[in-house]
């Protein structure tokens, strides 16, 4: 694979850019140098986790985000927006690209946008680096906003969620009891919650579970808003009343029709109120500096397995485990003596 | 923790059988020596991996499975049936007893059913050792089916599943577009597939598109066969006509409806058929041997990153991630630093 000029991504080359992100899903050695080389000039970009259980409608909501964080504030340049789609069962990169055309609805043409799928089977373990990776490349690039679309039912997925500044957990009415857990797992690190297909029945017992797992997840009672106006905020009174001035960041729950545009607006002021929370508090700085302790943590695992199996004789590892398969030592008795 | 007699657990002793499984949750040292004391008693369990999206109703399949794999053949003594459930995302040990209290229905007092839910939030990692590690017990207690549950919606969770002898896909009609995504993920693993909530709107059309994705994620066309008594045969004759007689196992679609127990029988028959397709054709030892291999190299990685840890000046750790956050140099360069 030829190098990448390192300034041909700084000035936002969108075809350098796809290349440099190809190299690192194929793990080609030549992205540990670009990305070493770049980040130098990362740092800059607000990292968004978009996550939620499967049919939500996260990717419409994406689009619509995408769309309306471009429009910027008044009097100030438009940012540049990224999308990381990370599709952990997606088998082919087939399957990658048909969810680029199917976003490209609002988004084609736009040159401050740039969408990647992360076709993603077979890397185990190598998600969240690979990831990280992404983002090292796009802050690098100049996007000012860079959001990671994660499907929330798994734990490596919502891991990598949880490594945005501002994670944004979206939810559907009418689903069943799988989806509850699911729910549970990944309110706990929510900043913002979105009630999305809001006009769809049992909008209204959607947010009361909501109220009740918020309250159980974040250990504290009616620390949380409603915002919305689709007819929801006056089944909540009670919730409304109880809201009361608190030190931290109390995640505020949206209602949003995501195909409709219905909710974005305010939804993208909270995103952005979030980031400037962050700011304020010190809490981008820790967010930044767990993140990039996660990051160097998972480097290492990886390099130390990856040193071990070259020092490894495989035809030891593989009498080993011939004897394991017949029962003649366990597992762990194995490892004692491969270490 | 108090020692556990692994003649306990051999005897089938349910008391020590739960403690036992604790002390891996909890990663207690003393499981360790309880796994290589009974890990030469193991290789005698079927293991059943049953994954599928959420709001599939695996759940309660599984519960019928259980109850209708228990009552075994004719003439032959009943096989004891045990349930791992591996919910990733729940964040309370409560979700995981809430299930289990669900599950109870059917099952309750029968003592030659157990079952488990693993909460596993905050074991990054550590889902995939710690179900191998329930396997050992499990299998060594003298349980002759073993059930993992598992969410099929995330990279770690289909790779659990994807452990088992025998992995059943379960799919349920009228999920949304990330549903489809996941479905070509894991019908590449599926030994059978299940559509369940067979009478649900739609059932007609989840079973073309599984057949349009089996034909892909299998590489050949026509291979599959689809069971079911709910008029669902007769809309595919076609497919019924492609059908040829093949070396290898072709993964048949069963429809069920499992909350009325419809469908049920066939499906179990055809998870012991395949049973003893693996054992004739050699299979079941390949597929032994690829588990233990996954189970050592889980372990290996484990072990070198504990043992880094416990050599590791963890002063300078933190001084190196201080530069890294300052953008001195990348985690990339840090880690070249550490190691």
């Amino acid at each position: 694979m030829p190098q990448i000029d390192p300034i041909a991504i700084r000035q936002g080359d969108r075809l350098a850019l796809s290349r440099a992100l190809t190299m690192i899903e194929n793990n080609a050695p030549e992205s540990r140098a670009l990305q070493s080389a770049l980040f130098p000039f990362t740092g800059h970009a607000h990292l968004i986790g978009v996550t939620g259980a499967p049919g939500a409608g996260k990717s419409t909501l994406v689009n619509q985000l995408a769309m309306g964080l471009r429009q910027g504030k008044e009097g100030q340049p438009a940012p540049k927006v990224a999308i990381i789609a990370v599709d952990p069962t997606s088998p082919f990169t087939g399957g990658a690209l048909l969810g680029d055309r199917i976003r490209m609805g609002g988004l084609a043409g736009d040159k401050g946008i740039f969408i990647r799928s992360m076709a993603s089977r077979g890397v185990l373990g190598g998600l969240a680096s690979h990831t990280a990776a992404f983002v090292t490349i796009l802050d690098s690039a100049g996007f000012d906003l860079i959001i990671i679309e994660t499907i929330g039912a798994g734990q490596a997925e919502v891991g990598i969620a949880s490594l945005a500044h501002t994670v944004v957990v979206v939810e559907a009415p009418g689903m069943g009891d799988d989806i509850q857990a699911i729910k549970a797992g990944i309110l706990e690190i929510a900043d913002i919650i979105v009630v999305n297909k809001a006009d769809r029945l049992g909008a209204e017992n959607t947010i009361r579970a909501l109220r009740v797992m918020l309250e159980m997840a974040q250990g504290k009672s009616g620390a949380f808003d409603i915002k919305g106006k689709h007819g929801l905020d006056a089944l909540l009174p009670t919730i409304k009343e109880k809201q009361k001035p608190q030190p931290g960041w109390i995640p505020p729950i949206h209602t949003t029709i995501a195909t409709e545009g219905q909710g974005i607006a305010p939804l993208i002021e909270d995103i952005l109120r979030h980031g400037e929370h962050l700011a304020h508090t010190g809490e981008w700085q820790q967010k930044e500096a767990a993140r990039l302790r996660r990051d160097i943590q998972a480097l290492i695992r990886n390099t130390l397995l990856d040193q071990w199996w070259q020092k490894q004789d495989e035809n030891q590892f593989e009498e080993i485990l011939a004897d394991v398969l017949q029962r003649k030592y366990s597992p762990l008795e194995a490892v004692e003596r491969l270490l």
